[in-house]
């Protein structure tokens, strides 16, 4: 991964900036939706989209009538941002409130996967991507389905990171200020999973998302995390 | 408010566009983070910043030496996207699968504000989107502060949402499969706040991060919801 261009610099506090594939491919994992960047008649469209990583490249996927996959599969340029807040920072000044976060910016151009072999692979892989063990029990896109449907593969060649964390950072002379300062930390956490009404009978819910977690271990399912603390 | 345009209109899923303010303005308050696209050379770039909504125009700031601060107050085309992702919809195929989201995007130009006090103002709304209440109590930015500060506002003349709510739509020749199919709705909380270790004494946790909550009266606070349910 050839991580650093002139684009992909970090300009605006570089000590934030981190080019590690590793810290990279570690944001692209835990995300689930991320925000696509295009250009059309010179104006800038941001869409969120689902997407999945799949080894040195970001698969997305969408109608063949999708604006966004139609131009993304011209080649233009993209730049597909995913963006995980993981706090509020609350200082003593207004000037130096923050937030945590970890973000992954990648630039870049997309092409089409013809190859319906491939295409099926990376269509699975945004299914793994979103809960990990579902392609072994949803049913397969149909040949139908898979001609409908436009899937994109942009390399993760030019990609960085960008990551705050820890906590308040105030002016020497704001310290003994009578504020209260510290971190308000965020994240997303799954509920109990409501099943269809027309479940076939005596389907279950599967462990993928009863225990719903992302990569990396986080487990997002509350009422689990409540179970164990009473536990 | 003039929201739909050639491009604010949701070409993808029309039933899924909605052009009411009330709905955009919504999203745009809870949302916490907004990614912004803006285009350098004719690429596009997409970076996630934080935001406020003051009545029909939203605010964005940063450093006078930020990139996105400097293009933007040429009064460049920006678009703005804010995204909240409310479950996973998990159908029996995987050509089903969708996400379950809310999401405003704002297309336009934005100018700087540089009446002192009207962007004393703005800033006093970022904070106070952030955490409802701040303002009384943190330190105000003192003028090198804001003289530092670049502070956009951006009309929200051209907007647009994007709504999926929500079970599973499934293939009716699909109902019969015995695989689990329902929602995981997902949302954001807050944990116990981190009190930063130089507080000064006698301060305690104010009841805006105790009881964090985005407008809209969605409360955030997982240890306050896991008391409740044990009373």
């Amino acid at each position: 991964m050839k991580a650093v261009s002139s684009r992909t610099t970090v300009k605006r506090l570089p000590k934030r900036g981190n080019y590690d594939p590793a810290v990279i491919h570690a944001i692209l994992d835990e995300g689930l939706v991320c925000h696509v960047g295009f250009v059309v008649d010179g104006a800038p469209f941001v869409i969120p989209m689902v997407y999945a990583r799949d080894g040195e490249r970001l698969i997305l996927h969408g109608s063949n009538a999708s604006r966004l996959m139609r131009i993304g599969a011209t080649e233009v340029e993209l730049c597909v941002t995913v963006t995980l807040l993981d706090g509020l920072v609350l200082a003593r000044s207004a000037f130096n409130h923050s937030m945590n976060y970890r973000s992954a910016v990648v630039f870049g151009r997309a092409t089409a996967i013809t190859d319906t072999a491939e295409k099926r692979l990376a269509l699975d892989r945004i299914v793994e991507h979103v809960a990990r063990g579902r392609t072994a029990e949803a049913r397969a896109a149909n040949d139908r389905e898979l001609g409908a449907t436009t899937v994109l593969s942009m390399p993760l060649a030019e990609a960085s990171a960008k990551i705050r964390t820890g906590g308040v950072g105030d002016d020497e002379e704001d310290y003994t200020l009578p504020v209260w300062a510290g971190v308000l930390p965020l994240r997303v956490v799954a509920d109990l999973p409501i099943a269809d009404e027309r479940l076939a009978e005596g389907v279950s819910v599967p462990e993928y998302v009863r225990d719903y977690r992302r990569p990396g271990g986080k487990r997002l399912s509350l009422h689990e995390a409540t179970a164990s603390t009473e536990a």
